[in-house]
């Protein structure tokens, strides 16, 4: 052991982030612990509010601090059209690229046979509600260029049709790379993508 | 903005931190989000606990739960063996190499004529104590390979010799790369940079 054991257990947590290895975790967790005021505790305490705060919003399932989220609340924002993503990554960034002013349905996953995972693990039920009210004209998926987030597109497509033949179906169109997740792509790409997007036919 | 206020909040203290720019300290907050229970509030209680605990020690410079640290505690270590060190990573590596079995300090810095940084904003405090003490053999000089590092090594050699010349002061040898901080150096070049100190000679 190096570090005393607080130290050390503050570094494994920080090495378990995405994008920290162990050496980088070792390096991060000094620089708070060199700089308890304007790092350590800033840190702790944004932590410490997003635990008591965030929450999945029950109609889209974003992640905000109030629920609905800020997004499903937004007077200004086009009410009949549903953007359907895999992950809050891939809402944040269509929400960085400022392409889209629609609103959401984040499925927290997508359909994979091989690893069992079928329709009914997908966060559908916001979508379900708002089109059993009538309020959806327009569904645009915008799942991954993936051979699951195709398969995922394929399922909803003929779901939708079948259940809502009245509503449009359409998925993000040119610019997204094979095998690329929403969430890397720069926000041009992003908004050629949604500005390409091409209507499913039944 | 994205993500809610308190989000983006943490998104930023996230970016500020070595090795996470904003777009892995975007990533890195969602799969904190997205794992409340195994990843946020673990490493939410591990900050608080560092930032309740942690400490600079009185005598060494090093930073631990407890004060004296447990290097300065542990009764097996070498007593009249002093390693002076520029920061506690460099410590910390120096630990880790396992070639290292006496007391420290931490200096906190470097001479640097240039950016007004003199002998008094060095920590020295804690060897000097040692030294009146009469506790001091050798003292190491484990200082980097840069201009700053040779002009404080340089400086402490003058100063120890001249104030206690039955002190021996020896310097790391061969390993050190040119321009390397010793806390981004591997095990082995630490230990063969230990194994070849030299001493000075006044
Ligand atoms: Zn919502
Ligand atoms: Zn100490």
């Amino acid at each position: 052991m190096t570090a005393s054991p607080d130290i050390e257990n503050l570094i494994t947590r920080l090495a378990r982030l995405p994008g920290l290895g162990p050496r980088s975790a070792r390096r991060a967790a000094l620089a708070l612990l060199q700089a308890p005021q304007t790092r350590l505790q800033p840190l702790s305490e944004a932590l410490e509010t997003v635990a008591r705060t965030v929450q999945t919003c029950p109609e889209c399932g974003n992640l905000d601090s109030q629920a609905p989220c800020a997004l499903c609340r937004a007077p200004d924002r086009t009410q009949d059209l549903i953007c359907v993503v895999e992950t809050v990554g891939d809402l944040w960034a269509l929400e960085r690229s400022g392409a889209y002013r629609g609103h959401y349905q984040v499925l927290g996953g997508t359909l994979s046979p091989l690893a069992g995972t079928g329709p009914e693990h997908l966060n559908l039920a916001g979508l379900r509600a708002r089109l059993a009210r009538g309020e959806v004209r327009e569904v645009i998926l915008a799942l991954g260029a993936t051979v699951e987030g195709a398969t995922t597109a394929h399922w909803l497509q003929s779901y939708l049709l079948d259940s809502h033949p009245d509503v449009r179906v359409s998925q993000l169109g040119q610019g997204l790379p094979m095998g690329g997740a929403l969430e890397v792509l720069d926000d041009g790409t992003l908004m050629a993508a949604l500005a390409a997007r091409r209507e499913l036919q039944g």
